[in-house]
């Protein structure tokens, strides 16, 4: 799919919309906020659960190699040992001596043209870096800070009863790996999948959503026989790509980012990013890894207990390797927003309202601006918006209720019938709504009502009876 | 609706058919689990997803007056401060000095046929309560402890990042009131609605699922006007109680519970309890409470933002009232799956196999029993199973795996080509599969499959052609 017109939005015309029209909110944002968390108003609730179902049709309910997951966010601890988040899940962090201010060291150095020196015991920060707040140089040693949330579970709070909120939702489904596969049936290759909230206590949550302290993840885990490792990953790097196209992401968007070798984990054989050109940079949307066995084997010599896979036909027991497709609802929420959004000028031209030539350097005379949503009609919070003509006229208004009553049975819709059905339309498409269905005086006539579609802006007329049909060709 | 028979499940029977099917497992159960976290199969987690779809299409999707709303875990702490949660939501607690076992006081003394005495600085254990354990009556004084959740947001750990996660989801849409009515355009009366994860650091988690220290929480906060409690209120309980016998709980399973004027909080001028008849006992799914304006009032002062409505008609201000249906996602997956629970003795007669007399006090002779979920088919984890009658026929298995394609891009199917078809059609039915469709001979020829119901075990011959118009009916 291509985008359809070059149209790039900036973070600052998004966020003013996100918070308009009710997308998404700072969270208690009447407290001042806090930071690195957000909540998603009503259209971006039901943006998230767009996204999430779609997920769930495509790796779950289509397939008969995957099956679904829903652990707890509170593990026992002694899972995070095992997945080796308790000792290295870190970030290195300096304060500036003199303004008090807190930095990621690597993210300071790297942003200098420079590199946080790794050493046996630690790190250092190199000479002369900088406070970019105060420009001094007098910054404290770096010092590790684990990224998990801690909590006590039960009254007492020492370190017996220390619990983290999970900072991936991955190591849920390899805890109870042996459980899913003896009561799913299932025989290699098949997956787990699950979708749910995990928490890293960033030390500079930023850009907006995309990297926040709480968020929700979408990940899977794919078990292969050893050896298949690069054949799934392929498939699954090809398969998460053509998804995203799907739901309204345009190729030239999308990017892969094939880590090298060296830089990858000890146990991992490969791993590819889909990235997404976003206002503040092309970044992350989806890791694609190949993980080998090493979380089966992690928790295996942990608890004690076999992760081993039982082949009958060749009477053998070993440990699957794993393909991780993981990927964020947040950040694919807000890929989608700034896919969708589209600036244009509106012209008359006789009766009609027309897009002008997007390519003309001046706007048309006369003309209007419009703000428009291009979401892909099964990803766009409200699917239906209904409009009685005219709202003092009872027999409109009432046949526009019934035809929500109907529609609203289907699909999210959105009654509104107030000022100018022009007005509304455009309301509409600022949120994305694919489709407008207005009721008129032909209406009461010959039970037809007017279908306008949100982005070329042509109307049609369609018998009331026939409306589920035709708009679910698209929804 | 009725309950079909008069089976009555144990506890014990649905734990085991929970954990070998795959419904419900211990968290973390590799490392002897957490004491209150509970993990969802793959049965278990769509069980969950058709629970909160049912509640949202309700609750939200097919009505024009109430929009959904998706907040974070984590708020700001201040939340807590104006909710009273900081304060006052703690229970007390006794540890026998003896033996060390911890109780909750008030528990401990009911349980004894007493009642813990409330004084103005606190609590004292009444003279005599033993401990259950050991037999001491030599209690530590009765002390509070809270039960939310803390953690700590950014590096430093001190009172100054304290931060908790939410014991209620109600707070998140209180918070975002003004946000939501500025922008989604709504007019009273209206809802707000939203499904998420809560936690409250029980002292005693127990009755299985019900009562445990992470869960799910389902909740509309849907605003009046001052004086229209009472009939707002009677309108939700009814609305409510409606729903439970739409997703299949029985009318004479369910029970309300009226708490009596002298026993509600101080704001409250009602509440009303949805209550079902577990194993364990009649126990709450569901809390309807008329909140009066108790929580935009503390909200507002506490955060000195105005949480008032402005109602143009009459131009004036004013804080709304609020009813609140609360339900809880894991109660009702509990209920939904002992409700559904039913052993039967089967007989056969002629080539049929047939429900014996449930009154019958004897098995038939050469009998089997059957173990079968009667969900409703819209709650059922599972729609369909699709057999090829024989799996070694490949061009059984050819047409078995189409028609598995066609209808899981409708359904959750399930494919399954091992063993004889009748112990085929018994595991689906010990999981709540309302329908199978089985492909043999015939189908090569005439493109019809048998479509068998579980409850009735009757089978139809449908052609393939027609199997979604033919299941969609139900589905």
């Amino acid at each position: 799919m291509a985008k359809q017109n070059g149209y790039k939005v900036t973070l600052d015309k998004l966020t003013a919309l996100c918070k308009r029209r009710g997308f998404i909110f700072q969270t208690s944002e009447i407290y001042g906020g806090i930071n690195g968390f957000w909540d998603y108003g009503p259209l971006g609730a039901e943006l998230k659960r767009n996204i999430r179902d779609e997920w769930w049709r495509a790796m779950v309910q289509s397939r008969e190699d995957v099956v679904g997951l829903d652990t707890s966010i509170i593990m026992h601890p002694r899972v995070w040992e095992a997945s080796g988040h308790v000792g290295g899940f870190a970030d290195p962090m300096v304060d500036c001596k003199d303004c008090k201010r807190r930095y990621r060291a690597d993210t300071l150095c790297e942003e200098q043209g420079r590199e946080l020196i790794v050493k046996e015991d630690g790190f250092e920060l190199p000479a002369g870096i900088e406070c970019v707040e105060c420009g001094a140089t007098n910054f404290t040693e770096p010092k590790s800070f684990n990224l998990m949330f801690k909590t006590f579970v039960g009254p007492v709070e020492d370190d017996s009863a220390c619990a983290y909120l999970r900072p991936e939702t991955a190591q849920g489904i390899f805890s109870q790996f042996s459980n899913v596969m003896s009561t799913s049936r299932q025989k290699l290759p098949f997956g787990i999948a699950q979708i749910g909230k995990a928490f890293r206590n960033e030390v500079n949550p930023r850009n907006y959503t995309f990297r926040s302290r709480e968020f929700e993840q979408m990940e899977m885990e794919y078990f292969v026989r050893p050896g298949e490792d690069e054949k799934w990953h392929e498939y699954w790097v090809d398969e998460r790509m053509k998804w995203y196209e799907q739901i309204g992401l345009a190729s030239e968007s999308l990017e892969f980012d094939v880590h090298p070798q060296e830089k990858l984990a000890h146990y991992a054989s490969a791993c590819t990013d889909i990235a997404y050109d976003f206002p503040f940079g092309v970044q992350e949307l989806e890791g694609i890894a190949a993980r080998g066995d090493f979380d089966l084997k992690q928790h295996q010599e942990f608890s004690g207990k076999s992760m081993e896979y039982f082949d009958e036909a060749d009477n053998e027991r070993f440990l699957p390797h794993v393909i991780e497709p993981s990927a964020g609802v947040d950040r694919v929420a807000l890929a989608l927003l700034c896919e969708a959004y589209c600036e244009e000028w509106l012209e008359k031209k006789g009766d009609d309202v027309q897009i002008a030539d997007p390519e003309a350097k001046q706007p048309p005379q006369g003309y209007e601006r419009r703000i428009v949503l291009r979401f892909a009609p099964k990803i766009a919070p409200i699917k239906v918006g209904v409009f009685p003509l005219l709202k003092n006229k009872p027999e409109l208004v009432d046949r526009a209720r019934d035809v929500y009553k109907q529609l609203s049975g289907s699909w999210s819709c959105f009654y509104d019938q107030n000022s100018a059905i022009g007005r509304r339309y455009r309301r509409q498409d600022e949120i994305g709504t694919p489709f407008g269905v207005t009721i008129d005086f032909d209406t009461l006539d010959d039970d037809t009502v007017t279908v306008r579609e949100r982005d070329s802006m042509e109307q049609v007329r369609v018998k009331i009876d026939d409306l589920e049909s035709h708009l679910g060709k698209d929804l």
